[in-house]
């Protein structure tokens, strides 16, 4: 059984680690399910930023002289699966638009409350040479976040009650 | 294939539905693995919360004519399952209570994001009779996630560290 802090931080780093790697390769297939081109480029513009929040956490595990290594992590796996499901439930069209939008800020949601407590423990535990590069990593998550939901509530989502709309007028 | 914004926010209530019903089975035994009395508590009082919180989930089903049922969420799963491996993996005290914090608030972020996008399409396709529903449990959740975040902050993380720091001054 693990006692400390840096166990904990470490764990969580290889946890997230493992998840970026996923989103990675889950991003391109959700900018390919998308209709709208938006939607499209807000999905592959973040993929090119978690290539970068990859390098970032190369960095953090150099700095606390462990080596790179990712462990399973259910909950985006789960996530990502739930992406998969609205791919095959809904047509192509604004309502599956609507469905990876939710479901892209659900992996900026997780990845908020992942890089938050990163940080508490890392400023908690004294590696104040971390900080940084998760802040950064954290503020473009809030940032996609903050994106995607413009664009659902902003158009896709408007899209996408259109035609249930015009049915009941 | 379903095609319309109606079906969307139905598959996604049914995904909460079955998320909040997990919650109600897992955060008591959070609590019961906590070392921490304040922890402890947080997660009972949510889990009274969950309770009010699915009831809301059945008016909802009410008000749009569907019987309420739950559909597998395969995210709060492993996000369930995370609070497990942290309990398996570290021993009870401050640093257990620290992950179980961490892993909390995960679970409140997902559900933040899935309220969030379940209010957006409730407006965007009419159904404004469930806003308030959803909205109410969204600022339970927020108010969760904050409470989390000022136990872990405030005091569990200073706890979880304290060890670490000893043996290295």
């Amino acid at each position: 059984m693990k006692t400390t802090l840096d166990d904990l931080f470490l764990h969580f780093v290889q946890d997230v680690y493992y998840a970026e790697r996923q989103l990675l390769k889950a991003l391109p297939k959700m900018a390919k399910a998308a209709h709208d081109p938006e939607v499209k480029n807000a999905f592959l513009t973040h993929r090119e930023e978690t290539v970068h929040q990859i390098e970032r956490l190369d960095q953090v595990f150099e700095h606390i002289g462990k080596r790179a290594r990712a462990i399973p992590c259910e909950a985006i796996k789960g996530i990502i699966e739930e992406g998969d499901e609205v791919v095959e439930g809904f047509e192509a069209g604004p309502v599956r638009d609507a469905g990876l939008l939710a479901c892209g800020q659900a992996a900026e949601h997780y990845e908020i409350a992942r890089y938050g407590a990163l940080i508490a423990w890392a400023k908690a535990g004294g590696h104040s040479e971390v900080v940084a590069l998760l802040q950064e990593t954290l503020d473009e998550e809030t940032k996609t976040d903050k994106l995607l939901n413009t664009l659902a509530v902003g158009r896709v989502n408007k899209d996408a009650a259109a035609p249930a709309q015009s049915k009941a007028a």
